[in-house]
């Protein structure tokens, strides 16, 4: 058995998300038939570096998988790309180590999340930016943003529900970015790991300080809090996509 | 009777075309569904400014309507905009003169062809834009460029079986733009008219051109030849944008 990392981009539009299960078609579902069919016909398991919700985006989501052979790898990832539907694109495939580990040994995982703000909406954005038609004051978004950096607890920007007990983390860098036109926020977090729904929740209680309705000094005390309801609204999940996993 | 023009985006991803017909959802319909609804169920009928194939988007698609009564510009536009499906964005709505029509008094258009060259396929461009895998010198295209503009007869760059019998019309502008990261071209076409397929089977001739497989000086010679066949492949619907307007 040979272990391959892979990196793949998938539109989330028409996924009930990255993790296969009963109901809906998946991520993980179509690279595996899509892994047993050049491997003739036996299963092969992809494992990926997180779980994505159903809409979310990846541009560089990372895989690993065993495979019985060693392949040329541009004819491996070329095999994986065309033959994957159209919604899921392989951009590299190499070799590594038995013991890699695509969720295990994540060091630094990066997403950003896209906003639109035109008026009219644009159509053709509706599934690739949550929309925020409310007036936005940037300056008070970007006065909030340094107080996400560095190590807290995030109980606070948690989806409730979850398993996992141990909420702190760290944030290396959180951007606001706007497009050329003045249309499209792109907040970009960077970070050594997420907790479920984290980033949605984070880019909601943003908007609502950019809106004036939660005061822009207010993370440090809602971090404080470890209490869900101290922040804001969970952003839709469109906007939402995996950018960059480091090992 | 008030006539009012308005200014309409469309992503023609979910549509089979912009003209209603007995098969498939079209853009005339649902914009008359929504202003029959406003209209308190009598029927209302729009005209475009031309028809857009399926598959074919619009960033500023121009319509006119006869409505019983003179409504504040805004409120209009904005119950129409929200009032249409997703797919579809109203941006502006003004009242013009009884003889304004949306087909016959255009003055100018312009269209955009975007074609994406990333390798591998960006899985978020497949409905956006055309997807040309081979090598390309784009140096060769802006050579051939020049050579559209003016006054020619395009009966090479039309697709058979129109009923146009006048294939005369006049180019004013012809550019090729690509966008930052290299990963996806914009043709723009400005002119005062184009026939059936026109746009589309000039980028799939200016492709051939810029794969070498058409020299880049052929393009009088292929007008000269007055013949379908002289000129290459019809590309993809799902590039084309109608883009603007001008009365």
């Amino acid at each position: 058995m040979v272990r391959y990392k892979a990196v793949i981009a998938y539109d989330g539009t028409n996924f009930n998300g990255f993790q296969k299960q009963p109901n809906g078609r998946t991520v993980q579902e179509e690279v595996e038939k899509t892994l047993q069919k050049m491997n003739n016909g036996s299963p092969v398991t992809i494992f990926g570096s997180g779980r994505t919700d159903a809409g979310v985006h990846a541009i560089g989501q990372v895989i690993h998988f065993d495979y019985p052979q060693e392949r040329p790898l541009e004819r491996m990832r070329f095999a994986l790309d065309t033959q994957t539907p159209e919604d899921i694109a392989v951009s590299s495939v190499e070799i590594v180590a038995d013991d890699f580990h695509a969720r295990y040994h994540v060091v630094e995982k990066t997403y950003h999340f896209k906003v639109q703000i035109a008026k009219p909406r644009s159509p053709f954005r509706r599934y690739y930016a949550a929309y925020y038609p409310y007036p936005l004051d940037l300056e008070l978004i970007r006065q909030a943003l340094p107080d996400l950096l560095g190590t807290h607890d995030f109980t606070s920007f948690c989806a409730t529900g979850g398993s996992i007990e141990d909420k702190v983390r760290t944030i290396y860098q959180a951007n606001l970015e706007v497009n050329e036109a003045g249309t499209e926020l792109t907040f970009i977090f960077r970070g050594n790991g997420f907790l479920y729904k984290m980033i949605r929740i984070l880019v909601g209680t943003l908007l609502k300080i950019g809106n004036g309705r939660i005061p822009a000094d207010s993370i440090p005390a809602i971090l404080e809090a470890q209490d869900r309801n101290a922040a804001g609204p969970t952003a839709h999940p469109e906007g939402l996509y995996l950018a960059e996993v480091k090992y």
